[in-house]
């Protein structure tokens, strides 16, 4: 969910939000957008969706615009940025040190943006730290930093060729005594059915960090990094706790190692090939040659009928469970995993269920942890939204459990940062109360009191 | 600084990087805008600035986009952004509860938003947590809850009445069982010259909660509103730790207790009046009378020379406290508080100075605390950038203490967040270093060991 859909651009140009008071030029007709389209609706079918049901209808438009949005850094040019922002600025008067427009280091930290993994398509987080020295008594107004960094994070991108890409970019158009970069990019994990299909990662995010630098940051051994990491350390920031890359990681992004599921049809895979091209990029490109591949692993995790012949070996059981004693207590399941993809996005969501219940005395959960997960897996996986998720879930757990059932699904929405409204920090959270958890709040508050806060853990 | 200025709009216009491929209108040339960019000449020469002095060119037409941009809400209206984004869901098959499209609360939580203070225009900050409780089979896409927000706060407001519009407007157009909004708002405080010219209130932020609720939130002590409640403390939010708004709270914002700095000019007001009618308010609306005092209240904290003779003062015993030994260690003061206007936006920029230097055996701080602030707070109130104040604190405090020194100075800006980026966790730091401090590496990290991480207690 999270729609940016059509009708906020309309409205926006309609109320002239965008300065200038811009006229729209038919976006939508565009051949770029149109044949992106087309590729969505190829990538649905394959999925075994109906483009034409209510929750797909406008999917294919809202996806083009989305990753056409997203990757609009391609038609931007870093130069034309920083031009209008130089300012001259004084160094020191004497000549014994350095600040102002001549050395003296100055930093933006904790910018966020985000990327396109050319890898795999989807997006990965980014908390941006970028420094540079002045000099020839020019310093660039702050928020260039940022806006060079977004230029380039709106590509397709890899970590370390987007530090180098930003760096490079700064030390071109600032002319400083040097640059430097460091992203904390966060990537969203693939699911491990490699070990047991049910036995997923814990984290949920693939962590990278990424330098580079110039000029006097050239010399990654050079007392200046030092000088900058110590200031990255008052945020909070604590880059020897990241895993820096080695000689050896071709990549940090999962859908090298995820295992097949089964080949791709071609159909699909030139569905993406053809997304590729419209924006702007070569599908030939060494980088690119096996992403419609890797996309097509992730996409094909959520087609929908995969797993259901597992849960229907476990709901059967559902006699043997049933509550009838009246002294029973309550009892919870929290933080159960799930991935899913939104139907309105094609992006993905992902978080934790917590899944309340009234169970026979002395019994803490008569069916299992893994029962729950592999509910909350069925529903997971499928192109979904979160509310109807939070419903079917609480209803599979009540027709084995009985009629008193709580589930809260806490998620990220990638649609949330990742188009139009970039909320970085947001989450959202959807509940599904049946039986006495509908009627008696002391039962609500007692399940919601069971949950632990998360929220220090996250990022 | 952080500038967005003009060129980034040319860019973007000529990359067609908005969708439809937007074309100017000449926004420049609207009357508003001229009227906005007269108003601040004014204010510039009011404060004893000359505007067409560098750094100050381009900043009339900078504010003046600026302020249109950061309150386009007023030509913005909800009811067009959630339109096209109700989507048919099911509810719970028995009757037995509540989820999906009918009832089963759904929260997005933690969505950062900024807003101007209707009392003296500065922009405050936002955490705002919405929740709605669906019915009609009828759920709305998930940013539209932050678009919806954005609107009200991109206007003039006070936290109670954006809350409430908010409510209002979500209550309308999505016609849910009910509605809830909690905003946790910031506000930068003005220094507290009363008690002592420069014993500032060590608090950085005044801080309220306000709520709104429709529907089945209408009642406060409804027992759905423990249960949205609930769900904001599993991400660390504390609703119990922020003041709440009392009954004879008349306004939050500091600028109404703040003591008068003599009559604000005629000229001055009529230029601030001026801008709130070009952005389509009205000025004899009761709120807003006394908002062109109150604004300049803020603004003449930074005229040029107001704190001049005090500076003097201190400097002049420079000779008192030269450092003659060499058997010197390494002296700090850290966290010295200052606050700044930026001189690109007219907008304020605030944290902290840390000042490292050599001091004779066994002396602490030869010059104590109060001067080290005082000269904070000179080159602080006044129009600003972050690299110079660097630099000019660094060069006073040599002048005192030697030539051995080193300045860091850490700062949020407001114009990182109220501008186009809306970067909102960003923070910059600038460093000036001298004598041993530019040649010495270990000096330097010693004395950036003595920082502390303050990125914990923040926001």
């Amino acid at each position: 969910m999270g729609a940016l859909d059509e009708e906020h651009y309309n409205v926006e140009l309609r109320n002239g939000v965008k300065f200038g008071g811009c006229v729209e030029l038919g976006f939508e007709e565009e051949p770029e957008t149109l044949a992106i389209v087309d590729a969505v609706k190829v990538l649905l079918e394959g999925l075994g969706e109906d483009f034409n049901r209510e929750g797909l209808r406008k999917t294919p438009l809202r996806v083009a615009k989305a990753i056409r949005e997203g990757t609009r850094g391609y038609k931007q040019q870093a130069k034309n940025i920083v031009g209008g922002a130089l300012f001259p600025e004084a160094g020191l008067a004497t000549q014994a040190g350095h600040a102002g427009g001549v050395g003296g280091l100055v930093i933006v930290r904790d910018l966020d943006l985000f990327s396109y993994c050319e890898s795999c398509l989807l997006p990965f987080q980014i908390k941006c730290h970028v420094g540079y020295v002045p000099s020839g008594q020019r310093v660039v107004g702050l928020s260039k930093l940022s806006r060079v960094s977004e230029v380039f994070a709106k590509r397709l991108q890899e970590p370390q060729r987007l530090a180098n890409e930003i760096c490079a970019a700064l030390q071109h158009d600032i002319k400083p005594t040097g640059v430097a970069v460091i992203l904390q990019c966060s990537h969203i994990h693939f699911p491990n059915f490699g070990s047991a299909l049910f036995n997923l990662n814990h984290e949920n995010w693939v962590k990278m960090l990424v330098k580079s630098g110039s000029g006097v940051f050239d010399d990654e051994k050079a007392d200046i990094w030092t000088d900058f990491l110590s200031l990255l350390r008052f945020r909070g920031i604590n880059v020897e706790n990241t895993r820096s890359r080695g000689p050896d990681d071709k990549s940090w992004c999962p859908s090298q190692t995820f295992c097949k599921m089964g080949p791709p049809e071609s159909a699909m895979l030139g569905a993406v090939s053809s997304i590729l091209s419209s924006l702007g990029e070569d599908p030939l490109r060494k980088e690119l040659l096996e992403t419609p591949t890797r996309f097509l692993k992730w996409l094909m995790i959520f087609k929908h009928s995969n797993l259901d012949l597992k849960l229907n070996g476990f709901a059967r059981s559902k006699r043997d469970y049933s509550l009838t004693s009246n002294e029973e207590h309550l009892c919870y399941e929290v933080n159960l995993s799930f991935w899913s993809q939104c139907e309105h996005h094609l992006l993905p969501f992902h978080g934790v269920v917590h899944v309340g219940f009234y169970s026979p005395n002395g019994v803490i959960n008569p069916i299992g942890k893994s029962l729950l997960q592999s509910i909350v897996h069925f529903y997971g996986f499928k192109l979904q939204v979160q509310e109807r998720l939070t419903r079917q879930i609480a209803e599979t757990v009540t027709s084995i459990l009985g009629e008193d059932v709580m589930v809260v699904v806490e998620a990220n929405h990638t649609c949330m940062i990742s188009r139009g409204i970039e909320k970085f920090g947001s989450n959202t959270a959807t509940i599904a109360v049946l039986g006495r958890f509908s009627t008696d709040p002391t039962s609500r508050s007692k399940f919601l009191q069971m949950i632990p806060d998360l929220s220090h853990v996250e990022g």
